[in-house]
């Protein structure tokens, strides 16, 4: 059962498993359905991708564009506004293939982060620049800005990325930050810090976006894009632009019989400490892949010892893994690919949308916590499995 | 055999014993001498430190800002400028105690990146900002260096920061550069830029420093300091500030019988895509100490799936781990700590300094490949072993 032999059978199928998540989080009723919308279209684009023979990496990216177009997400256009009342956005993708990464961190005026992201993963894949000089993997600010602008990338007035939604929840959040610093004087500012609301940032806030892909050669990749938290100081940089933490994408090779892709969302800086991207994929590695994310959620994240001190850890993940299988029969064997797909989050919900080729519309879900669980110390975990089969003469 | 007791016991020996490394890549006869000098004062600035009752996240900085103070070394004052001529710099720490950990990256205008770091690890400790919001971890650029300057940390002015050192080497580069694309208008650019030299890199510009640190109570803390690559697109950032490539520190715990610290140096992207602190300190977990490292960098480095493509792979580690042991003896039982420090790189050279407390002054060595071995495919590794001992009546 060689590589070209499997390519040769996913191509028979014409089936690309593809899903995505925009954003673990809290969604509203009203806002759930856009969500939906948008995941349905973002699945829909990657798909048309694959159909035309793109590769994984390509096709997560042109899922990641739709997802940063829309406003309702925190990426790309609608972002969170900073404490100065800027736009600064983190975007990163990996190609399981080639292992290959790029990212951006905190970079203003470009619509598309993660366009400048996988410009910089293909840059990379050229080898050296001029004199010897090795390629950058990671840029950030108005460098990663410029350089971007150099490679063709056209750049968008930061006026034109703020939405009204976005401008009313920077002035709301503005006056509240106001108030609460207003109380904190003359008490104990440390006891107060430590005191201060846990729950405010439940409105939006956490809505990372990312997808994660199969293609027809069983390659995998993954792509994560933020605008970080609300009120951020600017120049903070989240899980979204950083190696291991906001995606991680590894086809199978020697030591790894699974293909892996993953993507998270929710607060960057619990995302970062515990690599909750690498993690997951390191996971997925043994036999049950259900018992193994949840095993990873709860070891890993929840209970980390990296956020010993953290009373609430949020955040959420998209699991993808592939494992070529054989079944014997009597009168045949029968070869194929068993893809299987889970999410897990410790945020009140999350949205997925998923899709393959064969299906003429993409399915999008609103997970919740159950009933009574406290956002934070609790997950909710699902998922699906996708057999891919044919006969062997 | 108490964590308490472990605490008295290290006092009452009052030995901490401290290494460090000033940066791996090439070192001429006259540099060297610069190098251990420096090397000799960080050893001494931590250990006086130490010897203060400093934890060791506090006596890891102080060596920090021993070193990038040298004009010598690639990191503060005398960094790598970049394009544009300017000086942007990375830095990280992490305290094995808390797990917590700071970074900056591309940032300018501040003489000790390390501070900033360092503040941000310790502003993150204090919990939550007002509102709820959650401290950063990583800030970067025009931003990092005002979140510093408002914390009190004095900002300099980036002609102070360049020498006549970085100045020449700057213009030499600039004018290798332009010769070099000169040469290649008219050529296959692809081809060319694979083919361009591969031994533009020597001359100082991988000098990244770090240093790891355990202190009287056991805790280990790591960090790393670096102006990054020479004639690095701005806003580039390397594994200085990436978490889990540039530094790690992790205090034994139920999972892991040893605390390990470890500090990189050497080409960013290659050791970011590796994740090359993290590996060494997971491969610190099994038992011999010396093989454990050995084959880490030879099969998560030099033979790295994910620099499959490169043909050079450059970089150094210091590791140090260590862990409480017994010996039972016929009359009375001895216990202690046994405290391992290795380095290993696969650069040319690099430079290596460690003390203890029970020293007078630092020991220094420039390790170097042996004669005819490759950079970037063959690998030194040397280290030493401290044994603090106890008789228990």
């Amino acid at each position: 059962f060689l590589p070209s032999q499997l390519s040769l059978l996913y191509k028979w199928l014409n089936s690309f498993p593809f899903l995505f998540l925009s954003g673990a989080g809290y969604h509203s009723e009203s806002k759930a359905k856009e969500y939906k919308h948008v995941c349905k279209r973002a699945c829909q684009r990657a798909v048309d991708r694959l159909k035309a023979g793109a590769f994984a990496v390509e096709a997560v990216a042109a899922a990641l564009v739709e997802l940063e177009d829309s406003p309702f997400t925190n990426a790309g256009m609608g972002s969170n506004l900073n404490l100065s009342g800027e736009i600064e956005c983190d975007a990163s993708i990996m190609d399981g293939k080639s292992l290959h990464y790029g990212a951006v961190g905190a970079i203003s005026g470009i619509k598309n982060p993660v366009l400048v992201a996988n410009r910089l993963l293909n840059e990379a894949q050229k080898g050296k620049l001029s004199a010897g000089r090795i390629p950058p993997c990671f840029l950030v600010g108005q460098g990663a800005h410029d350089w971007a602008v150099t490679h063709g990338i056209p750049p968008c007035p930061s006026e034109k990325m703020a939405t009204k939604f976005s401008l009313s929840a920077y002035k709301r959040n503005k006056r509240k930050m106001e108030l609460a610093e207003k109380m904190d004087t003359g008490h104990n500012q440390t006891k107060k810090r430590r005191q201060s609301s846990e729950n405010e940032n439940g409105s939006g806030c956490l809505d990372t976006v990312g997808a994660i892909v199969v293609d027809q050669e069983g390659n995998v990749a993954a792509a994560v894009s933020s605008g970080g938290l609300a009120m951020k100081h600017p120049g903070r940089v989240g899980q979204a632009a950083h190696y291991g933490c906001g995606c991680w994408a590894e086809n199978a090779c020697n030591m790894n019989p699974y293909s892996t892709a993953v993507s998270t969302s929710g607060c960057g800086e619990h995302l970062i400490r515990t690599m909750l991207a690498r993690e997951c994929s390191a996971a997925m590695q043994s036999e049950d892949a259900h018992q193994a994310l949840l095993e990873a959620m709860q070891h890993k994240f929840i209970s980390s010892p990296f956020l010993a001190s953290e009373d609430r850890v949020l955040g959420g993940v998209i699991v993808l893994r592939c494992c070529r299988c054989v079944e014997a029969q009597p009168s045949q064997d029968i070869q194929g690919a068993l893809v299987e797909f889970l999410w897990s989050h410790t945020t009140e919900s999350m949205c997925v949308g998923y899709m393959s080729a064969q299906d003429s519309k993409a399915k999008t879900h609103i997970s919740r916590l159950p009933p009574g669980a406290v956002p934070g110390q609790s997950l909710a975990i699902e998922g699906g499995v996708c057999r891919l089969m044919s006969i062997v003469e």
